[in-house]
């Protein structure tokens, strides 16, 4: 294991251990989880998500929560959803959303997650919006690329997903979408290309910070041949150089790409793409179940942490 | 001072030393010059260059030398690359040559310099091939342009130059350059563009990595926005892919842009862009004078310098 590595998986049982939780859950706001998270719910969130779109870059729209293991928790996702939908189109936020399909119900059984997504789907789309099924753990992905096409076939064609470059299965889940845009050539397939940044095993993804980087490299450019709209996820600036020169190059038009980045990480970087022009899209977490997405920020970079660290003691 | 640059300045203060020049010197080839010099003459070196060219991967031949001083030693290498040339052509090497100005008598009057390089020009065109005027630190900058331009008027169409993106004066070098290419729009002008490698002070030179990095990505897609071919002289290889991108995905045909490294630095790199389809230039220094260039191979890598010491211990 790296230092890198090393330093990540302390942060991230530091931060799994009860006291610090108790902590940080108290006085959260204070330690600056406002640098990463936009508020506890869409309504404290609307002056952030104003101000990125006032910047000239877009918004994703994430109501945080992890873990919905129930039928009924999984309608309160749904509902909590539909709910952000209505205050965003009210308040001029666009009703771009990334959700999880476990919190709609995918851990619980297909049936439930396909009845609670399209209900989402059809709300997000009435109000001229997205919706992006985020993609989780090797548990769930076939599951979610099933979900994915049945609304497609459903005609929600304002509906995207996600692929992870560090599984090897990724490439044939390429295809699979690739096969799927080939059936509806009149309307846009996205896909927000993403390394991963789930711990999965060796059986499952690739373990090297290179090989993750070449096969992102690989999947973008085969998406871009397809003609699919690729959403380059990554805070890899050298991916994201080598993905806008080639868009650049082809003079691919602003609807066939786009920088998509955390809200909080890098955020000079962002500003820099976006004045030069360039389609940048910020992902703005929001909601009370914050604890899990910010102890994942403050693991990612010591440097992070000690921004916590000057609210705590500074 | 980083932990890089206190490697380099101490290896080449070691490499400075007499007692150090005289071992690497008398024992040089078993310490592995070989891996960075082709040859001690034209001839020992035509094995090196045509494995290269078999390989897929073109040539630039540079005949060694440094501290040329006087008229009589300017005319011996001006005589001893005509030589060269015609080995090269007998021997079925392309005789591209790169050459210093300094070589050629630039120290001693713009005359001379002019006199010798159109002789050296000459002799090179008639042989089909193509002469590189490189570019040496400031006192030389100015005199290698104007040398340039006279041979350009002289219809020496098949000469370039050099650009170093860590000089704050390039970008005006470039206009002018691209002035030039406006002058003679029927024929392909051809920049390499390097980073630098001189130690210049903080009056002429930018002295952070980055900074040079953001110089080379300006100046880079400026010259092939103004149709300038543009030769990609570093071994970064994250401006590399960025820079290839670009020209993939605006279908530049392959005369209009080049990437060239040196012999022996990254060869798996070489090979693995070669055989992806992309043009190769490969460096190629041979002669006698090899000390200066070696020991500089040394300082720009710890890596470099564990190799030769394994031929000193192992």
């Amino acid at each position: 294991m790296d230092l890198a590595a090393l330093y990540r998986t302390t942060a991230l049982a530091i931060a799994g251990a009860k006291p610090v939780r108790s902590v940080i859950g108290r006085y959260g706001w204070r330690l600056g989880v406002g640098r990463f998270v936009a508020g506890e719910d869409i309504r404290s969130a609307v002056p952030v998500l104003l101000a990125i779109q006032a910047s000239g870059r877009r918004v994703i729209l994430d109501l945080l929560g992890e873990f919905v293991e129930s039928e009924s928790a999984s309608r309160a996702v749904a509902e909590a959803v539909k709910e952000s939908v209505a205050v965003a189109r009210e308040r001029g936020v666009e009703p771009y959303f990334s959700v999880k399909p476990t919190q709609l119900g995918l851990g619980v059984s297909a049936e439930l997650a396909l009845e609670l997504a399209d209900g989402v789907a059809s709300a997000i789309g009435a109000a001229g919006g997205h919706l992006c099924l985020d993609m989780e753990n090797v548990p769930y992905v076939s599951g979610t690329l099933d979900l994915y096409e049945e609304l497609r076939r459903a005609g929600h064609h304002h509906v995207s997903t996600v692929l992870q470059s560090y599984l090897f299965r990724t490439p044939e889940d390429l295809d699979r979408l690739i096969g799927l845009a080939g059936a509806y050539p009149d309307v846009t397939t996205a896909l927000r290309l993403v390394k991963g940044a789930y711990r999965e095993t060796a059986e499952h993804a690739l373990q090297d910070v290179a090989g993750v980087e070449e096969a992102y490299r690989a999947l973008a450019y085969r998406a871009l041949g397809a003609g699919l709209k690729l959403n380059v996820a990554t805070h890899d600036e050298g991916l994201q150089r080598e993905l806008l020169a080639y868009a650049q190059g082809a003079a691919l038009s602003q609807d066939r790409y786009e920088v998509q980045m955390l809200y909080g990480v890098k955020p000079q970087l962002q500003e820099r793409l976006s004045a030069a022009g360039l389609p940048v899209r910020v992902y703005v977490p929001f909601g009370s179940d914050w604890y899990g997405y910010f102890s994942r920020r403050l693991a990612e970079r010591p440097a992070n942490l000690a921004f916590v660290a000057r609210g705590l003691f500074g």
